[in-house]
């Protein structure tokens, strides 16, 4: 096994798949343990490339350009799933360290190979078939009811690739379109919830306490550390849970189980297998961030303490607003940022340097506190302004524009 | 003035005189704040350097590179105060915004010009006068005691340029070498404290806990926060000090007043305004670290919460150790930060990626908690380690090489 250092600082060399927010915010954590983050990119403008010194341009799809991004590296990790699982093997079998290694981690690249392999482990998830034909959809929805979820088996995130499907009509034209689906009965779930897991080849685990995932159209608006009202032995469970998959499956580094609680218990909805948004607080929330515990993993070092540093922590996603950016008549952003930091002096910023576009996640906030309920409108409420410029009505914004009233 | 915007992100342009840990920190933070930082480095593998996407090679003893580095930034400031006063001159007259402008920085370089100012302002400060001849250093002597200590007004850091003096024919040999010296009062201390204030244009100040510095050699070797044992009048009143030095003297950015406590209260030793070695356990002890604040002060941003995120905070810095790296036979680097986070899961590791000397400060560690004999035990033990691979006698450490015996 190859197990290159950085011959200017004796230290790993982690190479990273992806430019985006999560390779940007492991920088910052592999700074921190003198390690060289080497990130492979698309474009010199993307999130991580922009605040990188080792970036390579290329196609997480050419295996050229992977093999020229594991040489002289400690250890190939990734931001995103999309990296097909016979150029991972290429270079395992060339000699380098991949982490999450391919075997596990197409059960996050690939959802009807994960419920195959979740419903022989025994482990609590919807109904679920896989759908070649309409007719298959017809005899899932007879056992289980309409509508249906139907799914793509891969490619699909934040919302997309996943269809909620009333009859046999509609998922023949998505049969047609995208070939083999999964289906899914569709959960009625109380909430969203994530357990969070480090793995290292060791076979070291570390986890954090489950969180509640807020979300809006498909995408993560807020996360609530920890989960509100959770009671300890659900809680506990879906800890366990998420520590026998990461077991079962291989998984080194950081694995996300995102979970539907529902009225019976938890089901796993899907994984990641990678630094993940239902993380981002515990960068200020927890001792070790999910950055350096990833970085921790992946390079088989021992793991660090998982413990919060707050009662409660509330991160808010930043999303691009509703306005198209040429129309944008507000504050820009470089104001909005100093109105931000005015009003929540202790409220955390993490900026990804990306463009606008709607919906797009372009930062997120993080705020600590006692009590859910204040932290949860400050966090959301610097969220929201931060994204639009629209001021929340929980809080009183003061006009500084509006000097010279009264002086006639 | 010129006040540029990266047209990638909309972001300020920072731009850092000076390729050392204090820029690859300040880094961090701007990653975080969306920002660009770019730095002036004398060499690629500079600490700063080796992780930073903007490098500028130049020296800062040209104002060509100064020039070169300012285009377009949106704001000039530095990790250590070397730059020539009139190159920044040059700079402000040119347009740029320098934090902190050449009228206060001359205050950090210039250890004459600073004394002055102090009694100017009627400041506590050891005795001291400007010694042109060793007549002058004799005269100051009779009034103030034998030994003295000569300071050179410019160029000394870590104790280099501090001098302590016994008689008329030391101070003579070293006028002979410098030229004009400062003769101060060897002053009976208590113990060293750092007092750091940010400071915006706007005016608004942010004041950390004080601390103490513990150091070895004239090199800090660990900071304690809060300084313990501090009663709060004499906490408040360096806080205060260090507030109205900061507003007098036109700081723009981070102010660090070291000061040495005596038996009567606090004197000044010299001042920092840049981030400082004493502050480096904001980054996971306070709200908002010293980089960040300092950041958002040279931006004229608001600035942020700076309360503490623990009871007792302790950083230790890792010094180079006593064994050439040539001669060196104990684990290497990688591997005794393997042994660091096995048994100290709970301290926090920041590494420069600079190359081993000794007595050079490859590191720091960071230790949070309850308890300052736990707290400080664990930092300075973890740091010891870290420098030269040496057990302290205080915690047993496992031979995990060892296995196999009682297997016959």
């Amino acid at each position: 096994m190859k197990n290159s250092l950085d011959p200017r600082t004796g230290m790993p060399v982690v190479a990273m798949v992806g430019g985006g927010q999560l390779s940007r915010m492991t920088h910052q954590a592999a700074i921190a343990l003198g390690q060289t983050l080497r990130v492979l990119a698309t474009d010199p403008a993307e999130s991580a490339a922009l605040v990188t010194a080792d970036v390579q341009l290329g196609d997480h799809r050419e295996l050229a350009d992977l093999r020229r991004l594991a040489d002289g590296a400690t250890v190939v990790t990734f931001d995103h799933e999309h990296v097909p699982t016979e150029h991972l093997q290429a270079l395992v079998d060339a000699g380098h360290r991949v982490a999450p290694g391919p075997a596990a981690l197409v059960h996050a690249q690939d959802k009807l190979v994960l419920r195959r392999a979740l419903a022989e482990a025994g482990e609590p998830q919807p109904a679920w078939a896989q759908a070649d034909t309409a007719d298959d959809v017809t005899a899932f929805a007879a056992r289980h009811g309409w509508p249906v979820v139907l799914k793509t088996p891969r490619g699909g995130y934040d919302g997309r690739g996943v269809f909620v499907v009333a009859d046999a009509g509609e998922a023949a034209a998505l049969l047609d379109q995208h070939g083999t689906l999964l289906v899914e009965q569709r959960v009625v779930m109380v909430r969203e919830l994530a357990a969070q897991v480090a793995r290292s080849p060791f076979g070291q685990v570390a986890v954090w306490p489950v969180v509640e995932t807020v979300q809006r159209d498909g995408v993560c608006n807020e996360v609530l550390a920890p989960a509100p009202g959770l009671d300890d032995e659900l809680a506990t469970a879906a800890q366990e849970l998420a520590v026998r998959i990461a077991d079962r499956l291989g998984v080194v580094g950081m694995l996300a189980v995102e979970l539907f609680q529902t009225a019976e218990g938890i089901v796993v909805n899907e994984l990641a297998m990678r630094p993940h948004n239902s993380g981002h607080w515990t960068i200020e929330g927890a001792r070790n961030s999910q950055f350096e515990q990833h970085l921790r993993a992946v390079l088989d070092y021992p793991l660090g303490s998982t413990a919060m540093t707050a009662p409660v922590v509330v991160m808010a996603n930043v999303l691009g607003g509703d306005t198209a950016a040429e129309d944008w008549a507000g504050p820009g952003l470089d104001e909005r940022v100093h109105h931000l930091m005015a009003h929540w002096p202790d409220v955390k910023l993490h900026w990804y340097g990306k463009g606008q576009r709607r919906g797009r996640k372009l930062g997120h906030v993080t705020a600590l506190g006692e009590d859910l309920t204040e932290v949860r409108a400050r966090a959301v409420a610097a969220a929201r302004y931060l994204s639009d410029g629209v001021v929340d009505d929980a809080f009183a914004f003061p006009d500084e524009h509006s000097g010279g009233a009264g002086h006639e």
